[in-house]
């Protein structure tokens, strides 16, 4: 019997985020924190001793060092969206394999650089978005493919809000033009718009109507935004995103024969167990006084929480592809490339005074 | 001690919402059954038979013979909704007080003639919107007028669909042009509007937009639907109505400081309690892996079911103005309205290509 192989990581930047994914890697099974590196050496040994990295790790004073090291297979980029695409392709160039925070670019044309660079060197590409690889997810799917249960998608509904403090609406990268210049639409929009996608089986809509009333910080960025998505068999959802709500976090999908609901989807309320409710051919008693049944609650537990099996899944493919020559997995450029179109769009409704925007893949 | 005075009914209209109105007139403390009439005496005779109609109720062959009796106090109105200002003004006229179904009239003028006639005679109007009287709707009320725990209103979704049968898409009465014409925005659109107003204290949207490819039966009556409604402080809601889609009715609203959510908000799921979620400065802990708290559950109970509390309040109103000169509540039919005036919107924008349309009282 082999040992597992394990994924040697890089991480470029200090952000927030790293912290958890960090720990992430470290809980992985198949990978390991291999070097952190920051344009601060400073910065980067306090951060590596901050989040338990390995005292043998490397530790590096710019994101060059980590890319140019040949024990580094994969790296994590936390940077700011602007600067996605100048670092995903060098290390793309330098043949790491790549996870990339969201929004992954700040448009497709330079998500689609991004895609090139990693085609060319064969490496393995991915996003950030962990409520993907939660077990919950895969069982709300299986419901809402269920021709029985859920029937054909009709409606769905999603929400992504939290309440930032006055500080974080000027000064976070989040709300800077020349870092995450797409703001709450980049950040929280790109969950809401995943969540939709994935619901319908990633066909994109045809037509995107920005909600009226963006809001903006005086820098221009949006804080918080809306919108509605229409497809040609008649399909529709909204969505609503903002950094100056409480915190929400809503999934409701309506189907022909069955309804959706979950109230956590991004971090579920729990590490280690999460739900969602579930309804089928639901209807009142006779009389219409109350329902005949109710909606029931699924519970799904994992040992790992769902950014560890993030990194196992990226890891995985990672191995794969280094130890069998297999090809990198397109699933995951490709969701990521119609998310970024579906917020391009949005962006685009918004800037054209609301009007629809169509959707050309 | 006297006795509490009694609100003697008559019902125009053996339609199946009736049978759910009468018991509720039945059950209510200060209501009784007085009279049935339908343009079949033989069919309003099943219908007292069947819906526990005294045996003294008097049963009459056409409406007019029911507003025509000096003892009916009050007429409750299932009519289809074409007929609602014929039948309402006249009973107005005769001095009934209205207990009218919704929605209240195909468009907001005809529901004014309706109020002028009720203005002219002294007589209240009250809509039959039963979620209105539940004890859960102040509650959540009050959590939503809260400050501190609710903030300020940003952002509300609804949803109420049924899947109705093949045959009901074809001939119920709402689905038929000449009858129930606003079909689904109507039927279900109105309860989604009504709960958004609620929720935003009655102040009328400014801006509503339908969403593209709402479905019409054959006969060009709205099977499904839905709009964006937006405020000019940035507050927007969003709702989605259909016959199409499982049984479904949402509230999902998110303030600056706490989230609602209810999920039976029309048709309680039991009779006798309801709940309703509500989270307050719902945070995540330190490393964003899971959330310092949940949202909690409320419960509401309720001896009687909001239906008979909806008859109790509107015989209370009637037994005030009867007995003691008051003047007609005029916060039901104001409310009435505003419902309607959005619905008006909602299919004037579907009318002119899903353009925006400005609501103006």
């Amino acid at each position: 019997m082999s040992e597992t192989p394990v994924i040697r990581f890089g991480v470029i930047g200090c952000a927030d985020i790293a912290r958890k994914v960090s720990r992430a890697i470290k809980l992985a099974p198949n990978a390991t924190l291999h070097a952190i590196g920051s344009r601060s050496i400073d910065k980067a040994r306090r951060f590596a001793a901050a989040n338990g990295y390995p005292e043998d790790a490397k530790v590096y004073g710019s994101y060059e060092e980590v890319l140019d090291d040949p024990e580094v297979d994969a790296v994590y980029v936390p940077l700011p969206t602007s600067l996605h695409v100048r670092w995903a392709v060098v290390a793309a160039q330098k043949g790491k394999h790549v996870l990339l925070e969201k929004p992954v670019a700040l448009n497709a044309s330079q998500f689609d650089e991004i895609i090139r660079a990693c085609e060319s060197s064969g490496v393995q590409l991915m996003d950030g978005t962990m409520w993907m690889h939660h077990p919950r997810t895969n069982q709300m799917k299986d419901f809402l493919s269920d021709a029985h249960r859920f029937g054909q998608l009709k409606s769905i509904q999603t929400f992504f809000t939290f309440a930032a403090d006055p500080d974080f609406l000027e000064n976070d990268i989040r709300a800077k033009p020349d870092l995450d210049a797409l703001g709450s639409l980049g950040d929280e929009g790109w969950y809401c718009v995943r969540a939709i996608l994935w619901a319908a089986n990633y066909e994109l809509p045809k037509t995107v109507i920005a909600s009226r009333n963006p809001v903006f910080n005086k820098a221009g960025v949006i804080m918080a935004c809306g919108a509605s998505l229409h497809w040609e068999d008649g399909k529709v959802a909204t969505f609503y995103c903002s950094f100056m709500a409480n915190l929400a976090m809503d999934i409701t999908a309506v189907g022909t024969k069955g309804t959706l609901h979950v109230h956590d989807f991004i971090i579920p309320y729990e590490e280690k167990e999460a739900s969602f409710y579930a309804a089928s051919e639901s209807g009142f008693d006779d009389l219409v006084t109350k329902w005949a049944s109710q909606p029931s609650k699924h519970t799904v537990n994992t040992d790992l929480p769902q950014e560890v099996l993030m990194v196992r899944e990226f890891s995985q493919l990672v191995t794969e592809i280094k130890f069998k020559n297999s090809k990198p997995e397109m699933k995951w450029p490709t969701i990521s490339r119609k998310t970024q179109l579906v917020l391009d769009a949005v962006k685009a409704s918004i800037e054209k005074g609301f009007e629809p925007v169509q959707i050309e893949e």
